[in-house]
């Protein structure tokens, strides 16, 4: 497909020569007839040997693109994927529905739906149109999930909740009648386990993206555009703000909030509410500001120690 | 159904008026025909506009539960639950044997046992009496699941362990002759990895209730009755004794000894042995005491060293 | 079998009287009929009701082993587990193409490939000889796996990578065009995902093993002949050098290197490069030695604070 063509269908404005491109690759590896993408200047040094690169427009003018087929985008790695998708790299899928599908007589499926091979969908769930259930995810009855979702492979949604009542010295266990909903455009990463609320709903609010081996507990909820990184745990009831941001392995016990737009470092434990828009870091979570002091304070302190003991005991003579 | 018919079903004494019930809500939400539950004093604000409630005998006498139709109950969140459970708010299941399952001829199925669609089980397993196996679950051959146990979605008993020998610069892979025995009344979470031993059996006690994705490693040996929360990491050869909790993201390395009915915190890190009854916490796990003792010091250290470095140079002035 | 029959097949020198053996098992449980293994003077004690051992030579002509019955091995639980083998104690296994099987006409299918009960493999994967992918594996779109790799239970490769561009106020998904290629002789464990790269491959050096529920973003390079324990989390774009551990729990920030040989220890959080040969632990990942030095300070810091102040206010009086 020739430049001007793809300039054409992303809606870019095309500087510079028209040429055939036959694929997208990154910066470091693409070719005479690849398509690449930069968005800093440190890339610009590796752009010399592409056909044709996607840039912003406050870099289109340096030197090193003088003469280079370009084409300009306010989000250069977005538009470089699209590219790629025009130019033949997507995916290959499958349409209709397999014979050796089990589907319920009384199930409806919605439009655009794609349930991949060995994904288990339980009683009376509900599943938005364009959702993608991909292969080995089980759907435990009565959730509900919204349009546009994905739910990645051997992901599990609607799992009974961890929870036990001490009676006459036995774990009884709780029965969870509640569900789980998720809203639309929600990704939910490879492995992620879901489990339902014992009364109402565990929610997962809309556009929020879930990465993978995430654990989310019975009665959490998730507000809308949150970004929730691979392995955080977040235990029963805990409350997530809009917009917020959980780092990888990050672990929140039960009941406890982090208020919208707030970030929570990777390996942070959480065991106190963490404000709106604060960082919070450290094995015993707190400001990423006092985590970086007591931090800096702790590397120095057999140096710092050594150096008080002298003292003392020189005083002491 | 009426609350005295309830109250007769589930043994529980009756008081006050008798209304009908449509189903069991949390004290937040439930509305004039509903019933819910109360453990504490805290919650009683929130009864007024709900249908009857469940109490503790001790909680029955006070101000707010006056003309309230209540059940009083020994373990209130329970008998809420059995009452769902009669109000028709339990899950769906199907019955029968489906047309494509794939059944060896010689494969024998125990009373009351479920297994769910896509869960495999190997050759020679056992499984106990009204076990249930959920979808997508894997149990590897010859493993061994007692009476009443659930394994949730999409979790892995039995495969082998992780267990290498350096030999002439390759990693060799022993290969593991043991099993998995899981004894009676044991929960497995979802996306759970429970590895078979070297020789012998990775044992998971009877009772014992075990989170999502949790990972237990070869030849590791579990109690009865205990608690291990999501996402914790048992390396190999641990022996956890009767009662012991485990809280989310703890991780113990190998050959670890956790005693009777000792707490291990949220993400707490076990390297040494755990006495019995002894609460643990950490990065470096260590008695609680001494942690907080610690993490309380590390954070006044940036203005302790303050205070020192200006007093020495004051006396050295 | 007898001994002498297994010192012939496995190439061992064989010591002491000629006896049949059932079985093996390890050196605490092992009897009469039974074949055992030690590697340090320690065990030695425990070897008197054993019919046979596997030893190493220098511990051959220690007293305990006088008129016992030898086989001299160089890796004995190596040698121990083949023993086993040949008495028959292996895994079972089924051979052919069940017919519920669902197999694409155009699918070709190594020699001696193993493909579990529910495992799906998506267009255009390769697979080497020798491979076995087991039950409720899940392999997405053109990826590409070795000779000889085991995929354990439920593992998850090439999902789509966790790449969000903000693009005016919303998370817009970048499509990830790559793919993961898995080297020879690599081990995957159950409930491990793998994602693939944005474009070119994630890459898994030959000879690797990793454990379960491991987690791999990303255009991750991982070298040759690693060990990656359970539940460590792997972010975007990192590089993992030949021969690297990286002990369970273990989580890197992404772009981090490891250096070839590095040793990462448990639940080490790793947010700078790691030297190659270098031993890395810490919540906040550093050598192994300052982290003990400070791990040292602060549990005499609670100590030391009394002990400063103390001094400071008999000074200042």
């Amino acid at each position: 497909m020739k430049l001007s063509e793809l300039a054409q269908s992303l809606g870019l404005e095309h500087r510079g020569a028209d040429l055939p491109l036959a694929s997208v690759a990154p910066v470091e590896e693409a070719g005479l007839d690849q398509l690449s993408f930069v968005t800093a200047k440190k890339w610009l040094a590796q752009v010399e040997p592409i056909g044709a690169v996607v840039v912003p427009s406050d870099l289109a003018d340096e030197p090193e693109l003088a003469d280079k087929p370009l084409l300009i985008s306010r989000c250069p790695p977005l538009d470089a994927a699209r590219a790629a998708r025009l130019l033949g790299q997507a995916h290959l899928t499958f349409s209709g529905i397999h014979p050796t599908a089990v589907v319920a007589e009384s199930a409806q499926i919605g439009a655009g739906v794609v349930i991949g091979a060995g994904a288990v969908i339980g009683a009376e769930v509900v599943v938005g149109d364009q959702t993608e259930i991909h292969a080995g995810t089980v759907i435990y009855d009565r959730c509900e999930i919204g349009s546009r979702c994905i739910l990645k492979a051997n992901s599990v949604i609607g799992g009974e909740g961890f929870g036990y009542e001490f009676m006459e010295g036995r774990l009884e266990p709780i029965t969870h009648f509640g569900t789980v909903l998720i809203e639309d455009d929600v990704h939910v990463g490879s492995g992620t386990t879901i489990d339902r609320a014992r009364f109402g709903e565990t929610r997962i609010g809309a556009g929020t993206r879930i990465d993978n081996q995430v654990q989310i507990a019975h009665n959490v909820q998730i507000g809308r555009c949150c970004i929730i990184v691979s392995q955080v745990g977040i235990a029963g009831s805990c409350i997530i703000g809009d917009g917020a941001v959980l780092a990888g392995q990050a672990g929140l016990v039960p009941h406890t909030t982090v208020g919208a737009g707030a970030r929570v470092g990777a390996s942070t434990g959480v065991a106190t509410d963490v404000p709106a828009g604060a960082t919070w870091t450290g094995w015993w979570g707190q400001s990423h500001r006092e985590s970086m002091m007591q931090l800096s304070a702790m590397r120095k302190l057999p140096a710092f120690m050594k150096t008080v003991r002298d003292f003392m005991k020189q005083k002491k003579e």
